[in-house]
């Protein structure tokens, strides 16, 4: 086979603030031709996804940094062009990390054939991908929503938050977006169906997401952080349910925020933790009472657990005692 | 039988910051004779608890507000001394929420008779009773130790945050405490068993707190909020699980914490309304892929879920698209 040549781009210097055009490098290099067990992959599509800004940045998040001079990373829908596997033919669509390149070449076991008699190939980067798939599994593990509930998606006309809003709409939710601009506010509720879209470039987006959403919030797919998040919180409903998916509205960020605010800290924590935070009141879980008298009893009466009491005798010391 | 005289407290005015002695007028008045189906109950043990700080005020937390003049609320262990119940006779123990008051005359249907072979009755005022249930209950269903992991538990000497530690501990975790002093710290560790306890009132408390969770932190119980919470938070372990309890550090605050830092706000938020924050990567959930494959293209192929394609065409585009 002719040499083919690969056109590459590389992160040639970490962006400060918003990606500039001077932070990526283009290169050209001879494809390595597949050793046994791999394939030589030819890009059909390339995913361009908000995550890819973090791995721009030194510091590490969930997944390692892109090094300086290594090919961006990101998903694409290729075709094989020369097999050394006889899983993969010539021919064959797959999805694979392939990173922004023409030509990748892979080991056969690290990427998925995709039937694109379902769906066109760009949909497996998409509703059929890992945006779909993060709508889904964050949705419904996290928010679990349930009919009748008010579910507000960030985001709602992107990759995401399009499919997150929708499966809450199968389930029988009331879907509010919010989005930036009225052509996306448009396409979210006559394409995608949602209830309604909210702008939050308007001076009256806070009203306008309070009126959207009259009987409170009960699952917010937070995919932005800042003051879309800020307007939302008061919505929120009692047991009201927030998976932290994104926080776009942050990724271009220099540096920690600055002054005293660390709510959207604490929202990157955890997103790139993965932290679950749940407020509880003992009566929530009345249920298990029985359980818990079982349990103590038998524990007390063990000595496993132990209690130490701190008893103030008359009923007339009862303020200072509070006190 | 005669007139009993019954002393109670009632509230007097709305404590701003630290409840003052003015604050409660001590009254007298005779106790109502029960009707059918209600006894009398004289008080043995009163329960003092920190949640009855918020009760105080004017604005609806998770339960009402305490009026002014009405006797305070809280939960007590009491003696039957007169029944027109065939449930209760005269002399029964029973745990009831009679308030700060020597008698109170309730349905037998709201008070729950204790066996005190079990536990002496102040017991039930602790570790068997709200306290120890609202430890069992956060820490079981939302901390979910699991053994050799990690737990820090928070105003560690109180009445929650003690029981919540030796679950912790039986549940084969590593259990550190945090409490205010030598004392309470070496009660928690001498006494309760804990690996070990940190105290917050020394000018080294953070790296104590770092020093002292060597892998981390699994599960925070939260009981406190403040100095404590910005300790703890860059100790959370990836996946750590924050039951929000309390957050005693505010309880006396008059107003919504000054300046723009909205976490306490936020971590008073998640406990009144009980929200759940939970941070997630699509990878934490790589098990569902194949469910997600099958439903995605069943609701794709039906036309329930639709999408849009921003395609940019040329590999040379890649930057600009991406920005």
């Amino acid at each position: 086979m002719a040499t083919i040549t690969n056109r590459r781009v590389v992160l040639a210097a970490r962006p400060k603030g918003g990606p500039k055009s001077e932070d990526f490098r283009f290169e050209e290099a001879p494809a390595r031709p597949p050793v046994e067990g791999e394939v030589l992959l030819r890009t059909l599509f390339l995913s361009l996804d908000p995550y890819m800004r973090g791995r721009m940045n030194e510091a590490k998040s969930y997944a390692p940094s892109v090094e300086l001079g290594q090919v961006m990373v990101g998903a694409a829908v290729c075709e094989v062009v020369e097999s050394k596997s006889s899983e993969l033919a010539v021919g064959a669509v797959v999805v694979a990390n392939a990173g922004w390149q023409q030509y990748a070449t892979l080991p056969a076991t690290q990427v998925r054939k995709i039937d694109d008699r379902v769906a066109p190939p760009s949909a497996w980067l998409g509703a059929l991908g890992m945006p779909g798939m993060t709508a889904y599994t964050g949705l419904l593990n996290i928010g679990q929503p349930k009919a009748g509930e008010t579910v507000v998606v960030s985001a709602a006309a992107g990759a995401v938050g399009s499919v997150a809003g929708q499966i809450a709409r199968l389930k029988g939710c009331r879907v509010v977006g919010v989005a930036g601009g009225r052509t996306k506010c448009d396409h979210v509720v006559n394409d995608l169906r949602f209830d309604a879209c909210v702008d939050y470039k308007n001076d009256t987006f806070a009203d306008d997401l309070a009126s959207a959403c009259p009987a409170g919030v009960d699952v917010y797919f937070e995919n932005v952080g800042g003051k879309v998040f800020d307007a939302l919180l008061p919505l929120l409903n009692t047991f009201a349910r927030v998976p932290v998916c994104g926080r776009i509205a942050s990724y271009n960020q220099t540096m920690p925020v600055r002054g005293i605010d660390r709510v959207p800290m604490l929202l990157g924590l955890t997103l790139v933790k993965r932290l679950t935070f749940r407020g509880f009141i003992v009566t929530d879980f009345a249920a298990q009472h029985e359980a818990f008298l079982t349990d103590m009893t038998g524990w007390l009466q063990r000595g496993d657990v132990r209690y130490r009491e701190h008893i103030v005798n008359g009923f007339d010391h009862v303020v200072e005692a509070f006190q």
